[in-house]
């Protein structure tokens, strides 16, 4: 059974999955893991208390929200208590041995390939594998061992593994950075509040002239910040939205209590998934 | 050269991609195509004249919008003139002669593997592959023919091929829909407009309380309905923020020509990307 000093964090991917970072870079390095395959199953996890926190994607800067997870950020009731944003860099990586004139098939999830076109355009002679898992390709290298094969992840799956990095930062984007929460369903320290605190909230709006014109003005007569709004159309419900919307300032200050009340008068759900420290 | 009379569409992906049928679905089948490997090689063809239109998906129900192509919307000058929306939807493909029952491994990209695991749970004798693309794995089987294997892809991709559809709609969720935008420098047909018309733009507002509650009643005080509202940190300038609207109308009516202008006084950038005929 998990321990309140030692956490059990669930995170969807293999161990040194970009998820498994941003869980490190919440909570340190002494916290024990549980890798799930699907992003429901950290909930889940968190559900039966086979986790004591949860780390997930929200958003990307390249491709943008992740809405699964804001749908399960609705339905399990795990408040969101922290924030954190990682870069996404890739590392190209090979057990020890294999030096970088040897390599001819380099193994990563399509995704993290297709980020490194620039690499592949100057090594025309290393052919691209797809496969599951960032992290997984560099696992598989070390169970296998393929002749002359690579594979593209994090620096933290090179670091598990024990594989080398041949060289790093292969992407070609440098503005890649993906934004992750902090789930805990644990009562976090009260006390008091210092430094920036941010607020999610969900809220459901008709599709009517006018409507989230409201919604600002609930907000702006507050002085209160935004800082992520967005809309997403509900499918079977077409005159219906959903909005995400980041505040700054924590759920309990007399601003927003005060915009949340008067929100409740103009849209039909309105929900706080949590506040937390704002990290720059 | 592309004539007027048949439209050369680029895309990203192979033939029989999503982004293939909904050129298809804008454009009809009397057209020729330009498989590209990316986004930016859709915008790149327009800019050169190889490609009369460009066909670009824009936002997906479940994965959210797709950043990188509001860049390159915002950095080359093609209006978007049209939009449509796709049902993700991914058949198992195999090759005449190969039936279900023969079946071990099955060739996707693996977000489309990803988003079948309800099939994959029903057939444990069937080994997920991942391959580049979902289109691809199916003319990977036609050029290569494997024994024993099948792809997933849609079913433009089967027909396209000459693979046999052995089990239809195995995807998890049903709600997975693709927001596509039509692209093209030539000058549309003008006259009359009738039916319902959309505008897309992109606009840039200090991050200071209240500057999103400006920008929605400009809206607002002209009557027009927002259907998308979406904000995005731009990297590098923290208190700047990008927002893409979608809002019922056109560019050149009264009420949003006067929006336009009340828009320009409190943004630092507001662009419009296009009128399009609104699809339901």
């Amino acid at each position: 059974m998990p321990t309140k000093r030692q956490p059990t964090v669930a995170f969807q991917g293999e161990l040194g999955a970009f998820s498994h970072m941003a869980a490190q870079k919440l909570l340190g390095r002494h916290i024990r893991l549980l890798p799930c395959t699907r992003f429901e199953d950290v909930f889940q996890a968190l559900r039966a208390d086979t986790a004591t926190h949860g780390v997930i994607p929200i958003e990307n800067t390249l491709h943008g929200s992740v809405h699964e997870n804001y749908d399960h950020l609705l339905e399990f009731d795990v408040p969101i208590v922290g924030e954190t944003s990682i870069r996404i860099s890739h590392q190209l990586i090979a057990m020890p041995g294999t030096k970088l004139r040897d390599v001819r098939r380099a193994f990563s999830h399509p995704v993290a390939i297709n980020q490194c076109l620039g690499f592949f355009a100057a090594h025309k002679d290393i052919e691209r594998m797809p496969f599951y898992d960032t992290a997984g390709s560099v696992k598989m290298l070390k169970e296998e061992g393929p002749v002359g094969a690579a594979a593209i992840a994090s620096a933290a799956a090179a670091e598990i593994y024990g594989g080398v990095i041949l060289k790093r930062n292969i992407e070609d984007d440098r503005r890649n950075f993906t934004r992750f929460f902090l789930l805990t369903k644990q009562k976090m320290k009260t006390g008091p509040r210092s430094g920036a605190w941010k607020t999610t909230l969900v809220l459901s709006i008709p599709n009517r002239p006018g409507s989230l014109f409201k919604v600002t003005a609930a907000l702006a007569l507050r002085d209160l910040n935004l800082t992520k709004i967005e809309s997403r159309p509900l499918r079977g419900k077409p005159w219906e939205y959903l909005f995400y919307i980041d505040l700054q300032g924590h759920q309990q200050d007399e601003a927003t209590r005060n915009a949340l009340k008067h929100l409740s008068e103009i849209t039909s759900i309105v929900k706080v998934l949590g506040s937390y420290q704002a990290v720059p």
